[in-house]
């Protein structure tokens, strides 16, 4: 058994491009259809409510492009709106990054104790706590809001002292802690891993989500016999599509990707919306 | 003559309640209906056209308070879409907070050579370097991004190192240039003027483009002699409106305002922009 149709990823901007990378990583012979939703990016600081209609849209558009799998690479959306689009996407098995991440972190703590960092919205939403206390309620969980890290990272202070400070800021506590083990709960994150070990040292394990997620992403696909038997995959034979301002997303997604993208499509997810409230007036 | 009807203010969040924190020192009998469109913010990496859409749909909420007249107090939206919003706004007048700012700036300036510092998005407009050259072109303007700052004050740091190295990061250039006067054209940036000042030094002009935005509205209303008898105004008859999620603007309202918000509103543009599709069908 094999499935040729692509894997769909959403992300709120590009952040869910480093999920990508390690799916092509793992997966050379896979197609991805990625969306950035840069137009409403980020949804970190939303509501809850806000959060599940936007990851719903999403979903949707990437729903209507015949995918075997759904990637919620948003951390955001992972940490409070999975269950609504698993309820509102039937038969497409959807993956998101918070309980890959979680799982590997249960195995990694010696100490049974894990530090989770990401948005306010993702931290606020206690969803990584709450997994891995789930998986194994012995483990203190502390989570670390560190909303400067996205806006170093699109501005390109990957090896800056402004970032090591912001890293010391927000990572100390943790360390204080004793934590021995923590998540990069959000997929901008990856970038700044040589900042986050360099501080944290190398006896604290750092779990990257985006990895994690692309490996469950594999096991899914494998239990299912639903890996592409191409022979490449990858870029060649992928689409990126992003809501907003297409220029910008160009510029940065070579950081996150490992490889620049020759095109990048605009799609309009107001129009949908739209459409679906023209329908119900029908 | 008077006019006690408010004035209306919006923003993409909540920068513009240092326009509104002006409006009160000047002109305490004054009342202000409030809109910060924080579903949806940031503007500042969007494309031209949907800052003007989003505008567009902030104005017309306000409109329909029957406000005597309009503040765009937001760098991006008065930066590209002003003029845009002037044509659909009739006999309304509206202020935005670019063209005050610049004035300000060429009447200060000795070496006629004046920075500009605000989001991607208004540097990349240019629209204070095209205000301050239609207003004397012997001045140069030298623009820079400085997209740490919103959230830098937004997490609170406003005496920080991270914040000075910041200052330090995007403000060298501008001294190296020469120039003697700086314009803040961001809403947020009033909040971080003492570690600006500190950087530049005493003999840097900084113009708060929210003081003379507020001196431009007290100019108009007192030409139009629309200024309000009222003995109190201020926060008492005023309403702030958001778009999502007003917990966290009122955590932030304070250091803007310098005064704690007692009750916000939450509104919804999208049903709006439904409501607008919808009568199109009829």
């Amino acid at each position: 058994m094999s499935d040729t149709r692509p894997i769909g990823v959403f992300d709120s901007g590009l952040g869910g491009l480093t999920v990508v990378r390690e799916l092509f990583r793992l997966m050379p012979g896979e197609r991805i259809v990625y969306l950035g939703d840069t137009a409403r990016c980020p949804y970190g600081g939303r509501s809850e409510e806000t959060i599940r209609t936007f990851g719903l849209q999403d979903a949707q558009l990437l729903m209507e492009m015949d995918i075997k799998l759904l990637v919620a690479a948003c951390n955001t959306v992972s940490s409070v709106a999975l269950d609504y689009i698993e309820r509102n996407v039937r038969d497409t098995p959807v993956v998101g990054v918070v309980l890959p991440g979680a799982r590997a972190a249960t195995q990694r703590t010696a100490e049974r104790k894990v530090g989770v960092i990401g948005t306010a919205a993702t931290i606020r939403a206690g969803a990584y706590t709450r997994a891995i206390q789930t998986l194994d309620p012995s483990i203190a969980v502390f989570g670390k809001a560190c909303p400067l890290f996205v806006p170093l990272v699109e501005e390109g202070l990957l090896d800056h002292e402004i970032t090591r400070l912001a890293v010391q800021h927000y990572l100390q506590e943790l360390l204080e802690n004793g934590t021995d083990c923590i998540i990069l709960g959000c997929t901008h994150y990856p970038l700044l891993i040589k900042a986050i070990q360099e501080f944290v040292g190398v006896r604290t394990h750092l779990v990257d989500s985006a990895l994690w997620t692309a490996k469950e992403v594999q096991n899914i696909l494998m239990a299912l016999g639903a890996l592409s038997p191409e022979r490449s995959g990858g870029l060649t034979g992928s689409r990126f599509m992003v809501t907003d301002y297409a220029a910008r997303f160009k510029e940065l997604a070579a950081a996150f990707l490992g490889a620049g993208l020759t095109s990048i499509e605009l799609v309009e997810l107001e129009k949908l919306t739209k459409q679906c409230a023209a329908e119900a007036l029908q």
